[in-house]
C-alpha cells in the first residue's frame, strides 16, 4: 500500500473502530434509549410505524391505519399513543381525523446506535 | 445540472425513496422483528450489548460484565440469555467462563430497518 492509499483513510471511521475510542453506553443513556426500542418491540407498533413511514406524503390518517389490522380502533389508538409518547411519531388533528408522521431524527439515532459505524460498537450516536 | 450529473444518481437509492417502492413490513416480518427490538428495549440488556460490542477483541467474559452493574450474577445471566435467544449475541464456554460476542448481521439488519435509506421508510432491509 502506498502512502497515498493511507492518506485517504477516513479518520473519523478509523477512530470509531479503534478499541480505545469505543465507549459503551452509560446507564443514563441506556435508560433514555431502552424505552424507545421497547416501544418498537411490539409487532403492531412496528407495523404502524412502517405503515406511517410508507404512506403517501409521509403521513397517515388514523383512518388509513385501522384497516390494516384486525384490531379495534381504541387498540390502534393505544399503540399510536405509545409510539407518540416515546417520541417516534408526531400527530396533528385536522377536522375529523388525526394525522401521524414519523420523527426521522429519533429513528436515525436508534439506527446509528445499532449500525455498522458502531460495529465496534453500540457507541454514542 | 448536466446529463452527466444525472447519470451518477444511485438508482437503488432513488428507488428506495420513490413512494411506489416503499413497501411496509408485513405482519410476518413484524412478528419476526419485534421480539428483537423488545430484547434491546431494556436498559440492562442495551448496556450489556454495548459493553460486549466495545470489549477488547469484540468479546467479553461474563466476569467482565457483572462488575458494571449493581445486579446479581443470575440476573445478568438471565439478561444475557434473553439477548442470546433473540439472536443478538452468541456465546461459548471456555473453561470456567462463558464468553459473549455480538451478532453483527442481526444488529445491522435492525439498524437498516430504522435507518436513513429507509427514511421513506421502515421497508424490508
Amino acid at each position: 500500500m502506498s502512502k497515498q492509499d493511507l492518506s485517504v483513510v477516513d479518520v473519523s471511521e478509523a477512530a470509531c473502530c479503534a478499541p480505545l475510542a469505543c465507549e459503551p453506553l452509560n446507564a443514563t443513556e441506556a435508560d433514555e434509549l431502552a424505552p424507545l426500542f421497547k416501544a418498537i418491540g411490539d409487532p403492531v407498533r412496528l407495523r404502524l410505524l412502517s405503515l406511517i413511514a410508507c404512506h403517501e406524503g409521509g403521513e397517515a390518517c388514523v383512518c388509513d391505519l385501522t384497516s390494516a389490522f384486525d384490531l379495534t380502533a381504541p387498540t390502534i389508538s393505544h399503540h399510536l399513543k405509545v409510539l407518540k409518547q416515546a417520541g417516534l411519531i408526531d400527530s396533528e388533528r385536522r377536522g375529523t381525523w388525526v394525522y401521524y408522521w414519523i420523527n426521522p431524527q429519533t429513528l436515525q439515532r436508534l439506527s446509528a446506535i445499532l449500525g455498522p459505524r458502531q460495529a465496534a460498537g453500540l457507541v454514542r450516536a
